[in-house]
């Protein structure tokens, strides 16, 4: 089959490689018929996760089930699904207290030894440990494209709106959101952040035409950072007392940092971007502000939520879809991606 | 009157000032029966918190309300009262929201132009504005010795470990908690945690005497970091999982990067040391363990459900009181509580 | 001045009464600009309250401040201003808890002894205890008839969605949302429990112009119950789960016999109507739900937070207002509330 | 084997049955080393269940893992395991969103075809469905008769206290809690109650034993409402206030509507006793206290926190086995049992 291989630092080619086969009873063999390039992606290819070269990169992906092993009763062949971007066993302690993060089984698909070591899904087709709890059936009536950020971006989205650790705190009704960046990730927690009732939704980015659909997405106030100050303009807007609730969606120190300038007291800041480095804390002003700083990767024990929040109408992150092409067209796709070509949000692939 | 004023860097003295009078019809005068020295006015005599000469210094007393203004409903001449550390005005959005740490009057006695140039309570008297909201009713039967932490230390730990943003997510019955120092509000912590229901308290300090009280006041095991590395000994206590909820009550940043390296996947590292510094956050290693760093000054709100839970003989702090001195000695109680002299934890003063 | 003044079952008149005065000095005369009528008002006329003739009766009301007690800061004359449903003291342990239903100083405007004998609204003027804390100023830029419901249902409905008690749990994003009722509270609470994020809301009653605004605050659903079985419907719509959270806004035993019916496991059947008389609860059927039923009064600890998401343009209530006449004919505005006569929902009175 | 058979109102008898065999992938067989009789059972010999003639009787058993099924991972041959007192499925979506009382596929070991009509516990050898999420190995150094009580009515009492619906609220630090009901699930919930640090447990019941074992466990004032009006007793005790968290563990109509006059504003009404019969709500007069009435079976996705706790000696509920009785006299166990007969409060039964 096709797909896209991982070679070294800066160096991915589409190649011809052997189909996955089962390699347990619970898992399932999933002909992809839409994956999608993130962030993540870029990560790897400038090696900064450590991949091995041979990796078929990718985790964002929906398909058809080909072939489950005999302990899959969840899913069966012909069923169209959503994959999630990594794999956990949903038996263990951490699983069952919420914690798939921590599940000993924890894989990221097409992340490297760090993550599980699984092959990607920018490819024809992907192998799927622990199929039971890691695929989720499309319900009739929705399309794959309206669903397929479940599996990843909208799921790590919500559960930074919800306050990452259990018990949140989350966005409160009538509070101040900031979101801080309106890349893919940024985007989703706006709308996220719509369902939990807040007063404004304030969505700061460089970049003019994902502000403009940041607005498209719920935003009612954005800034554009390049020309205004956010942290002057979030106290002029809230008053002098900043946002309740601060998402970080980039993995930029400076942002983080402007992020703490202006989270109210009591808030959060709740960061959801992949960073690279340490940040500094300036605990010794921040005490007296009472706030909490939560930092977290995707919990996707929520999908079925999301599923059903898009099933009836108040979820809709299409619009981030900016880009469709078809698998053989990957590396000018991850092109288009990282240089922001042509209005680029979001790069889907057809295999 | 006697009191102890700062009069420079390294300089405080017992000196005879006027008293103070009533300067507002929501104000009391209190005569102060016990007092006692806080950490935080080790900072002050050190300068760190740019507090003028001529301020006198203290934060944490009792006393018999000796007059009151006219809009002062609560207390009376006569009533034996326990002082909140500041002030706030109890009606304004910040302080209906449960975050009087936010409210414009805030103030801390004796903590300088930062808090609202407020005199402190190490005298004969003290003028405490808003007495309606910051001065507590010492119930019959009651102490003065047993209620005095509920005005600062012992609120301050509450918080701790309820989470410290409003909604928490607080200790869980059945969670394994770390509290690192031992000093008097990392002893507050343990006897604040054990409300909570865990499975375990593991408190930390250098100091075997501090240990030993800690374990007096419901510390399951304690480890002397001096002799014995604490992240290890934690990873082993819970089977490699870290520790549900860590409590930094000491205000340095090397003990901070211990607890970030010892909390649990889904776990809070909860901060009410007072830091003097910027500290390190490895977000980018932390991002995997979806944890909270929340951290905080007191929050008074909580002082009558405290003084119940003291009545109903669930709390007492009255071990750590180790030291009593009449007022005419406090520069020799400064010494003794910063020089850890005779097994030193709490020093109070009698005017 | 002129007041509605209630003489007798069944015997409202509008007549010249004394225009009232100071009573402390934490007291406000507001001359009112819109009162409105309440269900609750009605349950006076009939008897059912115990109210005293020569009440003057109503409890929702603006208006502007005309003279203000020595301990009034947070408003001045000339000022305009939302007046609660009630009043409360602000300041002891119940309402620093924020149960200010609890407090012993709480009133009702013109609902008779057991609410603390106040006089009511439907009047030119009306004095108001505890200014500080029971009006809010209308911000510029609001009108008197965006925010006038706060005070008193829409601070009803929203407690209601909140799930009553400290703590909630309330509605959750995703969830389905049953909401009995759809006259002035129950509208309310579709608009309320929009904020919440639910999947989808389902607005039940058996007036179809009702049902008609339901659907426009916010309703995905309605039923009208005298031509199609709600518990069927609701049963459908969920696929045999049940409703998350089912709001009771008329006070009818068969309704919450329903929403017993229909709510889901681990759900809540929050009862914010007035009911006159005790419900039967067939707890031995429903041990095996684990469900909560929730109770209350309008909490009006969030009159800020609401008054913020209406200058946001986030909650929008204007729609259900459909009368507005002079005080003058306020006997003939209540027969049209009654009545229901010429669509009726909701009869704002400007004196 | 030998084993208790149900075989008609008021018979039950002990006989030789077939021993189970196993039916599925994911089922076990257990040696059951110890089991107990619950008042449930007697619900069951009285008829009030329709439970099936030939029935084995009995949900609550500890035992020794006789043989597993090929899809079993979590336990194996050897082990000694505590049994839940149902089973469910722990993949379904009521599971995954920690609701298993509404998976299709709960059961009740004994409790007919309500409950799935699985066979008892009160037997030599016990089938097991769904092994892997409803057996929990006993830890080393723990003995079967410290873990007992997880398995069912200790569950059940650590719900109670949770508040029942997730997210609560539950007790809360402080709080007064009174139990009405010093039977097994009483005083399981006064040990319960005690982790979320109370101020004050009040234990209500009209058996002197009873009580002492409830001070023992932790209660801090006990009421003999043979002797005493609780209602009277308990607004004494909290000045009026009332009890913040009440917990019915009798399935009384009398006692619940005692609850409902004792439970203080704002407050809970958590209902675990098993009622067999519809009880009055007087919600009239309960609107103004905005309380919470919840209801619920045992959860059972606390086992291992609630294991974890007994494991750190904070957790003991040993106390109640007042009596130990070979299989071989189980129905004189009942007749003591029922009728209280030499201080009863718990039998177990050693097969």
């Amino acid at each position: 089959m096709k797909a896209l291989v991982y070679r070294g630092v800066g160096d991915i080619r589409l190649e011809e490689v052997p189909r996955p086969a089962l390699q347990g009873p619970e898992e399932a063999i999933v002909k992809v018929t839409t994956s999608s390039i993130c962030g993540s992606d870029l990560h790897i290819v400038h090696g900064h996760l450590g991949v091995e070269p041979g990796t078929i990169v990718g985790h964002e992906f929906t398909g058809v089930v080909e072939e489950v092993g005999p302990a899959v009763a969840g899913v069966k062949p012909g069923d169209r699904v959503l994959g999630a971007a990594g794999v956990w066993c949903g038996q263990c302690p951490a699983c069952r207290s919420n914690l798939s993060i921590a599940c000993k089984h924890l894989g990221i698909y097409g992340c490297g030894p760090m993550f599980g070591s699984l092959q990607g899904a920018q490819a024809e087709y992907i192998r799927v440990p622990f199929a039971n709890v890691t695929l989720e059936k499309i319900p009739d009536g929705l399309t794959e494209e309206q669903v397929l950020f479940v599996g990843d971006i909208l799921s790590t989205a919500y559960m930074g709106a919800e306050g990452i650790t259990p018990g949140g705190p989350g966005i409160q009704p009538g509070s101040t959101v900031a979101v801080f960046g309106a890349g893919p990730v940024g985007l989703c927690a706006v709308a996220a952040a719509r369902l939990f009732g807040p007063a404004r939704i304030i969505s700061v980015d460089m970049v003019d035409y994902r502000l403009e659909m940041a607005a498209r997405l719920g935003a009612d106030r954005v800034i554009n950072a390049a020309r205004e100050d956010p942290a002057a303009a979030i106290t002029e807007i809230t008053g002098g007392w900043g946002a309740d609730f601060v998402i970080e969606a980039i993995g930029s120190t400076e942002a983080f940092t402007v992020c703490l300038s202006v989270v109210a007291p009591g808030g959060t800041v709740s960061a959801i971007g992949v960073f690279q480095q340490p940040v500094e804390l300036p605990i010794h002003l921040l005490l007296a502000k009472n706030i909490g700083v939560k930092m977290g990767l995707a919990n996707l024990i929520h999908m079925k939520r999301l599923i059903g929040l898009i099933q009836a109408g108040k979820l809709d992150l299409t619009p981030i879809i900016t880009h469709r092409l078809p698998l053989a067209e990957v590396v000018r796709g991850y092109e288009i991606f990282e240089k922001k070509l042509d209005g680029c949000v979001k790069v889907l692939l057809k295999p």
